[in-house]
């Protein structure tokens, strides 16, 4: 029997991004040194990017849909990167397609793994949006999540299960929260926190962007090549050292917009000068309110990373692209 | 239109509390000092209580089927007391059923609510396993809950999603986590906490009883007529004053196992030596160890009430019975 890692929401960018770091190599770590070799990377999303590798198959498809989801974990699969999900903006605005997507989904893909007896490892992006306004003043590892979106609520609710999924032996879930994950190409996908990306794209390709955020608005964020290292880093812990409390507050760069805006300045003089503050008080208030007193410890004692600061992810994308 | 009030859970323990002190008024309070009249008590459980009174309508049937659920909320429901559930204990001991009943149960009857459009009020009784091991050194309102059963997963997930469906306006949730509900008769119902109740019940019969925590173990416990007062209390609340947290922790008794024994051996003596222990550790250490520096703040100033001590709780005992 084959050996097959599974990702899902792999058209995505952050899934992209996982793909291929997962095509660079050719076996996955495990823990304590060990490796283990992979043979095929399943990819799933409603619909599938075309990857010209014998290792990938592709089967688009809607994770919604329980018999869907539950067909994609077949009895080779070890590893899954469960990352579709119906994001902020899409989740607010569709209560149903949000619970069937980002809790239904998830459930429908654990109870596939509950029948392979196998106790596969299950990676899954959670979000900060688990913390609702107002948002703490200080946030470690015993912050309580009390989420002010469905998608926080439903995040949140997948969090529980996959430490108790885990817990029970059903499989090994590692959770991470991520934060605004940039910078996105501008095809918008619901994401109310899409500011986060645009805020630096657009000024280095010399437009003018509107912010629904203050100049003092602190935001969390890392660039996506941190992402998808954070993502396979999470694969290929032991699951000793992760003990019963599953999900980890990943690192972030935590900057303010005006910050930002100094940053890119220093890198294309001018385009400072491109951004607009309109501000928007419920974005203001759920994405621009982040707390610099921020103690990811769990995650950084684990060996997760995050970009060296502002000006360090900024050279990442001009150096890299999206 | 009529005035209904749902309750499911009627044939429980909590559940025929609710149903008799509702049954002992006309009327229900509905903050600021206005009352409402209701009409009807649509009371469901597996098997339904009989009850000779014109006001109560009897549904049987299982909460776990999404189209019973659905169908016990008619348009004259303005409020529902949703107590039904599988217990610690028979959670643990089968998943799907668990899920079926505390997730999905829960689930079906709030989006009936939905479908209403009338926000009506939600009381549901969550529970102190929303806490799990190890047990917070301190507990208060914005203590997170790391549930180590999967009851109190279950439960936790239905917090979160009540107060998003209270958030987006479906229904108007009122949660308390409930402690150790006691003096419970014998009959088990799955829940590991039942020596709480054996403790006081069977010692004072001048019955032996075998604890499986130890003298030293800290339980929450609070009698069945305030926790029944509670929930009708919980219903009563205007909304403005909750708040977007509908999830209280209730105040309780916090005592040890040998406190118990002591307040029994003052009601009757020669009673605490009927207490033998022989500890399981696993119930010492989910259920044995509750702190004593916890602070219900929000609840206490919501006017939400427990016993007075444990001897007020034993005396309620011995003067009303189960």
């Amino acid at each position: 029997m084959g050996h097959t890692i599974l990702v899902t929401g792999a058209a995505g960018f952050v899934g992209m991004h996982v793909v291929k770091q997962l095509l660079g190599r050719e076996r996955m770590p495990v823990g304590s040194g060990a490796e283990e070799a992979f043979d095929r990377i399943l990819i799933t999303d409603r619909a599938t990017p075309l990857i010209a590798d014998p290792r990938i198959k592709a089967v688009p498809g809607d994770i919604a849909d329980p018999d869907f989801a539950r067909s994609l974990v077949t009895p080779d699969v070890k590893l899954v990167f469960h990352l579709a999900g119906v994001v902020s903006g899409s989740a607010e605005a569709d209560l149903d397609l949000g619970l069937a997507v980002n809790l239904d989904g998830t459930r429908a893909l654990m109870d596939a793994c509950r029948l392979l007896n196998t106790n596969p490892r299950f990676v899954f992006t959670s979000s900060i949006a688990a913390f609702g306004i107002p948002l703490p003043a200080r946030i470690d590892d015993d912050t309580e999540g009390f989420p002010s979106m469905s998608y926080g609520a439903q995040k949140r609710m997948c969090e529980l299960l996959i430490d108790d999924y885990t817990r029970r032996g059903i499989l090994d879930g590692r959770v991470l929260r991520l934060p605004g994950i940039v910078v996105r190409p501008p095809n918008p996908n619901g994401a109310l926190s899409a500011f986060n990306s645009d805020m630096i794209r657009e000024p280095l390709a010399g437009h003018e962007v509107v912010l629904p955020v203050s100049k003092n608005a602190c935001l969390w964020i890392m660039s996506v090549r941190q992402a998808a290292n954070n993502l396979i880093h999470a694969a290929a812990l032991a699951p000793d050292v992760l003990g019963a409390r599953r999900t980890l507050n990943l690192p972030a760069v935590t900057v303010t917009a005006g910050e930002v805006a100094d940053a890119l300045e220093r890198v294309k003089p001018g385009s400072a000068a491109l951004i607009r503050h309109e501000v928007q008080p419920m974005i203001e208030a759920k994405f621009g309110g982040f707390t610099r007193d921020f103690h990811p410890t769990r995650a950084l004692a684990l060996g997760f990373t995050c970009d060296a600061g502002i000006d360090a992810l900024i050279d990442d994308y001009v150096q890299h692209g999206s």
